[in-house]
């Protein structure tokens, strides 16, 4: 049985950040919904793209040589190796697409790092 | 130079129906963003996963054992070999994630196929 996925539903529920949860899997990635509010961690991943893409709220992806700053209906993409903080001033929703094997925090290990995904 | 992508922005670019186009890349996949309007072709991918999320309009994705009907802010992942048709009664606007190896119509080949995807 296959079932259709509603952002809005599934962000209904969650209120903790910085804790992405898996609402979908194809080939080798996970779909996740986080919800973002504060500063994150400097960070960057070996292996791995990852997309960001914004559902509601203001997300500020810092890199090293800019900021870039996204609303709704607006994605990014960060390419493997690149040091990056995402910084939500308000609570925002961001879905993200990202291979599995990718750890939030990337090559940092500390008290932000999720090891183990719940689904919703 | 990273970028962010903007929905409505490159909605903007284009007209035709059933054309996806290349919006971003990341690891083994393209982000693509189509318009869709009236009923495609029944077709199945042999070896890729594919993403759908509505971004406006209303999505009938027929399966051969159910009828899905997405919203904006709704996704459905459609599994390798399931066959499946997208029907859309009015002009609907979605993003597609599926691998660089996915071809629209899948396991069909006819006058609907796009070979080579253009960018915006």
């Amino acid at each position: 049985m296959i079932e259709k996925v509603n952002l809005a539903e599934k962000f209904g529920r969650f209120t903790d950040h910085w804790n992405p949860k898996i609402a979908g899997e194809l080939n080798d990635s996970y779909v996740k919904l986080a919800k973002l509010q504060g500063e994150f961690v400097w960070h960057h991943h070996e292996n791995e793209d990852e997309m960001f893409l914004v559902i509601s709220g203001h997300l500020l992806m810092k890199l090293r040589d800019q900021d870039i700053h996204l609303d709704p209906g607006e994605f990014i993409i960060i390419p493997r190796g690149v040091e990056h903080m995402p910084v939500a001033d308000e609570e925002t929703q961001v879905l993200l697409l990202e291979p599995k094997t990718t750890l939030n925090t990337g090559s940092v290990v500390n008290e932000r790092t999720v090891a183990k995904l719940e689904r919703i």
